[in-house]
């Protein structure tokens, strides 16, 4: 950010608008004016609700998922089928399937995907939990049946998977991942070259 | 935003998240998880840096512009030619026009522009306090000579300078607008026909 003259406390809000991903000096700049505007119907809230989750908000004990106590209320919710392991990214991607609503196992919360051009490499991710916590179940009272790989189709995330297959080979379990194939609604015009070959090859017989 | 299960913390920060202009439930999520993750090295000095705003960020008395002084640092200096105003809609336009650095005047923030359907009406902005401004400044040191309308060549920014010019002409002052015409860099192909006609019917001789 450039300094202006508007003194410091506005330079400040915007220097820091301006971390967050996706956002350049002009969207700080109309978020700030919009937050300065609105300071009693904006602002304050949304300060007290950064304050609210930076101070509550951790990571669930076992699955890692965001979650504001220590095990989250899905590893917590004793309906959940506790032998399918969803392994996924990010906690967005459990928001995400949480929307769907049709995934009634739990999940698991690598933190990232592997990318050794970024220093990212699997000591940075949850995977030696995830291998303890399939372990640890075996002589329990659920024990892990079935790992689904819910990773991006993108290289990092395919790579991703790539490596939890091998650490996962020695547990003996089911591991899947999700189908590549048609989006709904997707019209064959526009999708890519890559995922029409998946979804040729992954066909399926109609009758 | 739907509520998930995630605990009311996550929730809220969602919800106050989406409140910001340009914002939907996808870029909130993004935007939380980004804050989340990086709680000591961003959520942190941001809730920071809005509190600092929100305490000390106010309106310059004399020109309405955002500032952290009652009167701001454009106003207060004394090497700006106080016989200029230029008249924005919005403390943005300041700092848009200042990081050109070509014009040496004062401004005056509207705090918008006339919009009937949205209720905003001329006693909304700050049109009473520029013509009191005007005429004080007759009896000082310098009085203004020529306002400038700056505001957007959108109906909503014509609409203004066509009231702010009835306003104006009692005082008998030079009241001038921005050119309109080519942008700098701008191709002929990809200009708007209106934008094309403003510039032809504005040519300037150049031999």
């Amino acid at each position: 950010m450039r300094a202006n003259s508007q003194g410091t406390e506005i330079e400040q809000l915007l220097y820091w608008l301006c971390k967050m991903p996706g956002f350049g000096p002009r969207s700080a700049k109309r978020i700030a004016l919009f937050l300065l505007q609105n300071r009693g119907t904006v602002l304050e809230p949304l300060i007290q609700a950064m304050e609210n989750a930076r101070a509550k908000v951790q990571n669930c004990q076992a699955c890692f998922a965001l979650s504001t106590a220590p095990i989250c209320s899905i590893c917590g919710d004793s309906r959940r089928d506790g032998s399918l392991i969803c392994v996924v990214a990010e906690s967005s991607d459990v928001w995400s399937l949480e929307r769907g609503g049709s995934f009634k196992g739990r999940y698991h919360v690598l933190g990232g995907t592997l990318a050794a051009l970024a220093g990212r490499g699997p000591d940075k991710l949850t995977i030696a939990a995830l291998v303890k916590r399939i372990a640890d179940s075996a002589s329990g009272l659920q024990p892990v049946q079935e790992v689904i790989l819910a990773l991006s189709a993108t290289v990092e995330g395919q790579s991703t998977a790539h490596y939890l297959v091998d650490c996962l080979r020695p547990s003996g379990l089911l591991v899947t991942r999700l189908a590549h194939g048609l989006p709904m609604g997707g019209e064959l015009d526009y999708l890519d070259d890559g995922t029409l070959a998946a979804a040729l090859s992954a066909r399926k017989p109609l009758a």
